[in-house]
């Protein structure tokens, strides 16, 4: 196993997350990356993550900071937040088990967009991008499988944040045309 | 080679992509989807693609229809008109050789989010799920690239749309402050 990433190195490590695959499996009904994995894949999968645990109040990624992992929730709640316009954290999201984090810097290797804190006491699967190229190249349908979802799950995020900002977009040009 | 995609009936078929790859090379350096692929590498890709010609005036792909493939622009040059809350077309891009259009609805097969318009004589690569997925059979390294570089891609347009779109509501509710 590769070494475990630096940022993270202020949580609990529990090991890599092989005995969590039977709650990893629980959480496929709830998981977009899982969605049609089987159990076998599930532990495939859990072979090249780790786990983590993280008290309630716990920063685990920080905006603009680099990171080249993303988690995944197993247990707890985590808040995301992003600095507004004069730089105060405003939260943005609430995020139970079953959802990812962090996929894009995973990705592109670039900052990260915002800041997760645990609201809860809570315990992450990570996979990092050096585990990911060894499926690619271990596992290669495995691989292909978990790349295919996360393609489908930004697509999604992609489509209803573009029909948000070009809604936001129509209402300011309306309400201009109104004010004039 | 599977059948071509019903909604391309009415633009000229001009084979597979094969004899173009030479061409779809030399856009290496102003296409995301390309990047890092090497001159094999385009022409394994050309094989699982067919090429199209439109005249300027032809509309290509339509906002809401469904459709499972997606263009990879080889000449010529595309308007993305999107409608307004009064279904009134509006351009919101303007698109030259080198890019790529519609991966969204390859991937996750829901309907076009806009409509694609050749504005001058264009030629197009177009690539299917089908042929996809058998890419990722038959060329699982080649597939990871393709599906690498998809996930970038998206990766990059989520992150300006979204920092775009909380901009917006930040300006909106610094706005909504002023007038109370």
């Amino acid at each position: 196993m590769a070494d475990r990433p630096a940022p993270l190195a202020h949580l609990d490590h529990l090991g890599d997350a092989t005995r969590f695959s039977p709650q990893i499996h629980a959480l496929i009904p709830r998981c977009d990356l899982l969605e049609n994995f089987s159990a076998a894949e599930v532990r495939l999968l859990a072979h090249f993550m780790d786990v983590y645990q993280a008290p309630a109040g716990t920063e685990i990624i920080r905006e603009g900071d680099s990171g080249d992992f993303m988690l995944m929730l197993i247990e707890g709640r985590v808040e995301v937040l992003k600095r507004d316009r004069w730089k105060v954290p405003q939260m943005i999201a609430q995020v139970d088990a079953g959802k990812t984090l962090g996929e894009m810097s995973m990705i592109d290797g670039e900052a990260r967009f915002a800041t997760c804190v645990a609201a809860e006491p809570t315990v992450l699967g990570v996979l990092d991008r050096e585990n990911l190229a060894r499926i690619i190249v271990e596992q290669p349908m495995l691989g292909a499988k978990i790349l295919m979802q996360l393609v489908l799950m930004l697509s999604q995020r992609l489509r209803s944040t573009s029909s948000r900002l070009l809604e936001m977009m129509d209402e300011q040009s309306h309400r201009a045309t109104n004010i004039l």
